[in-house]
Formats: structure tokens, sequence, C-alpha cells
């Protein structure tokens, strides 16, 4: 039985060509990027170069941009980095960030600091004027996700930017200096979508290797110039303090690849998907007449269709749906192994037994319109069944 | 011309069967572990598998173990994971450890706690009853390297182990229920030494994997079951809550293959480098008469030699070195890409001028004779000319 991967978001294979990119740093290209010998400033010059390809993709200069172990540990980075720089100041967020987003800002919000979440629409849309109402005088940082991992949703980063460039300013002539920084979660964005920092308006973007067909726990933090953050991993000083400890030279060299590629594949892959995530929406529908959309379809990632059946729980059709082949989500990976409701599927306006009648179909590199014939087909057999 | 690579202390090359344990996980069984389908229940199983592996070279069990990127992120999590959870404690380290254990309590101690830090003797040995001497009321955390990075030193673990084990139960005695961990970064021991977690005596140990013919950026905390730590990297709940980030699969199972071949290896190889140890040492006195052995002989890992040449400058030696095919070390990689003098050598009482003319050399798995003979006469040349 030929298996259908519609799991993108939670996971993606690295690309061979990425592979062959690490492959020499392996055993052959091994060295310390820290040692004095010329065989060893070769590899600290390969990690430079790489560092240069994610800066270039961003729009910007190699010192802002600062490997890390994953997506997880740059939103760490970022939002507790800040705050730490900050005593008792103040956040503003979303209902729908990952979670890696939500606990460090739970976890800093028990220790002096505190935070505003701002509900989305019942699209899944944020409305950046109740991003700007949620700040106030403590605020230093405003976290917003570029696009949703569970329902896709794309948020409109570029008028948050310029809502918040207002308030910068009013500010500046009120006298307050503390800085109100834009960081946005980009994992699930970086496929499809721009990533240039300052046609953005962010000061802090979050990549992550492990969604891009890269290296799993290869990351990125992007800082602008004037980004001051206190590390979270402290020792050696290598990325130039921001985060010590010897660099894993294949993952960032991985990283860059796989993000050079996937911004060659963006627009291509984005057109190719849209139509065939309209296919599958429009099969879904013909094959389970009952199902509904969660979230925009207009401001969506091109690869996410998020569904609720009314009436199915979900963990019987993932069960069923695996037996025949198909591989999906009902959310997140990391909540799917909890038993808990997601948290974004509540800030859209569902209720708990919808939510728990939902699933995730992510698409990738891989699918084929047989691909989502075949889902739908065996997802309207396992629903009547 | 043939390299004779003599710094194995700042990085080793992944070993041929673990980048094959790597291989099917970057791009077949690529999954997200906490996904609910079951190809990725099968990678949860194999790094659950791993993870097992890994427990049971420390004579731990799975739940002990917790995957960080690396060594460095391992220290950071055992020591300001265990000072978080207890405000304005103290801890005991030594002035012999790596920068991954220094700079985190540096941090700590602009920020509420304390440590002190322990002198070794000259000969690069900790006594034991200095660290007891250092012990407060207020001491949550003792950190003992267990083989230092620079001179190859071995500290009496077990000694200083049965020393808080003392003072532990004198404290419950007098009713301080603070507790007293012992930490210890293993990662330069682990290609030699014992690891059983319970005979070493130790509460928490870091392993790391680019030490040990893993990958980079791949390592271990092992911590007993009683020891309670606030994570650094919050988020999806990976690792027991301890280390959250989709998991570095290949990685992880990178480490625990590489961990078991190292122990695997251990007692042939270091039969076999305490013999070129020994050849080595005399090959470089013969040649270069006025070199002195820094650190106890006896008392030391069986890849490493560290030697002072006094009046030598030891970056022009490198340089000389490197041209001539020996690839080695000044020091610790970390700081040989900064002009600081070796916070070590310090410790052992060597003088700026005399730490400026040392040379580490660090054997290992393809170190041979040869390597050595033509080492210690390319050395002679380059120090005579």
């Amino acid at each position: 039985m030929k298996t259908v991967y519609l799991d993108y978001a939670a996971a993606t294979p690295i690309d061979p060509g990425v592979q062959a990119a690490m492959r020499p740093y392996h055993a052959v290209k091994f060295y310390n990027p820290s040692a004095i010998y010329l065989a060893a400033k070769h590899v600290s010059d390969d990690l430079q170069t790489a560092r240069a390809l994610v800066a270039a993709v961003l729009g910007a200069r190699p010192a802002n941009i600062t490997f890390t172990a994953g997506g997880t540990e740059a939103n760490n980075l970022a939002l507790k980095g800040v705050l730490y720089e900050h005593p008792a100041t103040h956040a503003v967020t979303t209902a729908l960030e990952h979670d890696s987003v939500r606990a460090p800002l739970a976890f800093m919000a028990g220790h002096g600091w505190s935070y505003t979440e701002v509900a989305p629409r019942p699209d899944g849309i944020i409305d950046p004027a109740k991003i700007t109402e949620a700040v106030t005088e403590r605020t230093v940082l405003v976290s917003v996700m570029y696009a949703n991992n569970e329902i896709g949703t794309i948020q409109p980063l570029r008028q948050v930017a310029a809502q918040l460039e207002i308030i910068r300013r009013y500010r500046r002539k009120a006298g307050n200096t503390r800085p109100l920084y834009l960081h946005t979660d980009a994992c699930q964005a970086a496929n499809y979508l721009d990533l240039h920092a300052s046609r953005l308006g962010v000061d802090m973007m979050t990549l992550n290797g492990g969604k891009i067909y890269g290296p799993k726990q290869s990351g990125v933090l992007y800082t602008a110039n004037h980004v001051k953050l206190t590390p979270l991993i402290h020792g050696g000083g290598q990325e130039a303090g921001l985060r010590s400890g010897t660099e894993n030279v294949a993952g960032a060299i991985g990283f860059a690849h796989a993000l050079k590629l996937a911004q060659t594949l963006k627009s291509t892959e984005s057109k190719r998907l849209k139509t065939l995530q309209q296919q599958f929406l429009d099969l879904l529908l013909e094959q389970v007449p009952t199902a509904q959309l969660n979230g925009s379809l207009r401001h969506r990632l091109p690869n996410n269709l998020h569904i609720t059946i009314p009436g199915a729980d979900n963990e019987r059709l993932l069960f069923a749906l695996d037996g025949q082949g198909i591989q999906c989500a009902a959310g997140s990976a990391c909540s799917a192994s909890k038993a808990e409701v997601s948290h974004c599927l509540q800030a859209i306006g569902l209720t708990d037994k919808a939510a728990r009648s939902s699933l995730r179909f992510s698409m990738g590199r891989g699918t084929t319109i047989q691909d989502v014939r075949r889902a739908a087909q065996v997802l309207a057999t396992v629903v009547a069944s």
C-alpha cells in the first residue's frame, strides 16, 4: 500500500541536495570552527558562508543571523532574551501562537513579567488594531506568528508593524525609552512567503530547518541590529555570544541550503499547491459534504487544509486513515501526544467537541493530485464506516 | 603532505557506523516523533531505544536521560536548572571548568546567586577537601568536571561524592532541607572513563556527542530521579518537559550509537593510547628537552599531552606546525579564537608567559605511533627555527 503523507507541517524529509551539502561536515570537514589551523578556518568560513546565505534571503547581514538548535529554541531566545533585558515588562502575543511562544511567555509571567494574548477573528486572522490596543507603556515585545501551524492562516504582519511604528514614534516624543520589538515565528511560512525582514517590518524572526526540508533542530533567529538579547545558553561565546556551544556545522549548512532552496521554489510551489489546495478542498466537500473548513481560505498557506467533520471523532479517523495509508494530523504534532484540545481551535471559536472532530492535512513537495484524491476518497470511507 | 590531526579534544569525526545509524532518519524515517500515525510511532520508539541505550551505559533509566543540543546546553540546563529552582542559593565549582560551566555560573551570580571556585593543586587535581570546605548552608550544587579539556587531568569524583554525602547526612539532621547535587561535565571523559552514574556518585552528568565521534550539538544531561530542574527551553514539552522542540532524532540516535561504541572501545583504546601517550611524551622530551608537561601524568586522560616550551610563542608554533601538517591546539578550541590566557593554566600556577608558550596535543582513534613521531620531529624543527 502506497502511503500518502499529508503532515508536512509536522516534519519534512531532508532534501537530497541538502543532505549532500551536509555530508562533508560529518567526517571530513569535521573540525571545530574555533580551532586555529587552516582546515578548521575553512570550516569556519563555510559556516560564515551559510550565515551569509541565510542573511541574503532575509535581506539582512550575517551578524543578524544566530544559528540555534531549532525553532523552539529560537522562539525562547527571542522572547526570554528580550524580557530578561527589561525586568518586569510586558509582552503582547496572539491566542494562535505555537507552544514554543506561549510556554516561554507563561513561564516569564510566573517570574515578574506579564503578557496579553490577543484573540483572532473567527477566520483565524488577527486584527492589527487589537494588537496595538493591547500595547501598554510597559510593553517591550510583540510576537505575532507569520502563518499558523494548525489552520495555516497568514497574519497581516506588515500592518501590525506599521501600527507599532506609530506607537514607537509617539513613545519617543513622550520620553518612553523602552523598545517595542516585533517578533514573528515564521517556521510555517518559510516555504511559501516573503521572508525579507525589513519589508515585513519585523525586528526578530524565527525559522526552523525541520519544516523546510532541512535537518531537525536546526534553526535561526534573525535579530535586527538594534535588538539586544540576554543569551539562554552561556559558554564559549559562539554565535557572537548569543548561543554558546561548538557549532552544529552540518546543521547550519544544511539549514542554509534548505532555506535557499525553499525560497527558490517558493513561487512555483505556492502556485502548484494553491491549485492542489482548492482541488483537495473541492474533493473533500464533495466526498464529505458536512465538512467545514477552519480559517480563512484566502489568507492561508497554500499547503494547509484544516476541516471539522461534525460528529466525527478525530482520533478514530486518524487511526482509520493511517490504516489506509493516509498520514495526517489532528493539530500540531506537539500536542498530538497530549490529550488537550487545541488552544488555536478554541481561539477561533470551535467548541471542544468540534475541535475533537477536526483534521489537519498539510501538503508538501511530494504531494500530487493523486494523493489528495486518494485522501479524500479514503476519508469519505472512514467517515461513513 | 599527510595531515596529523592531534586535536581530538576539540572535535571528532563522526564514526562511519554512527553515520549509518543516523542516515535513515534524514529522509525516510523523518517523521515527527509526536505524530500519531504508526510510522511516526516507530520513530518515537527508535528515539526511546536510543534513550535506553544511553541509560544502560550510565546504569540509569531512560527517564534519567535528556537529549540536548550539545554539552554546553546540557551544562547550562544542569546549573541554571537547579539554581532557578532554589533562588539566592550557592554553587561550588572548580577553577578548571569549561566555559560552559563558568559562564552560566557567572551569569547567575549577576542575578542573585553566588558561587565559589575551588583552585586545583599545581598538578591540576582538585582536593576533595577543598570542595567540602567551600560548601555553605546555602549550597545546592557542586559541579566538578570529570576530566579537564585542556590538561586532561582526571578529578577524584568518587571522593568528592563521598564527602558530599557526609554533608548531606549532617544537613538532614540539622534540618537543612536544601539539596546538595553533584554535577559533572564528563564531555572529555566519555571515551575513556567509567560513566556509571551511581558508581561515580553523581546526580547529574553532561555528555557531548561531538567529542565521542558522534554528531556536533548532540548531547545528554543525565539527572538522577530526585533532581528537579527548571527548563531553559519551553514549548511543546518534549524530553519530559525539560527540553522542548521537535526532537533531533538523527542526532539522538547518532549520539547513542557513538556513546555505545565509545564505551565498547573504552578499555582497548585507553590501553593503546596510554602507551602512545608515554611514547609521545618521551619523544617530545627527547626532541625538545626544555618542554615541561602540565598536569598529573598519572591521573590523566590517555589521549592528552599538554606541554609548555619555555620561551616559545605558541601562536607562532601552531601556525608553523599547521604549515607542516600538524594540527593541534593552544588550549580549548572555544578560547582559541579569543586572545585570553587560559584560566585553567593560570589556575595550576602557570604565568601568562608560560601559558602563551603551551600546546595541547589530543590523540584519538586515528592516531598512530607514526603520527606522534612525526609530530615530535616537526615540533623540534619549528621550535628551533
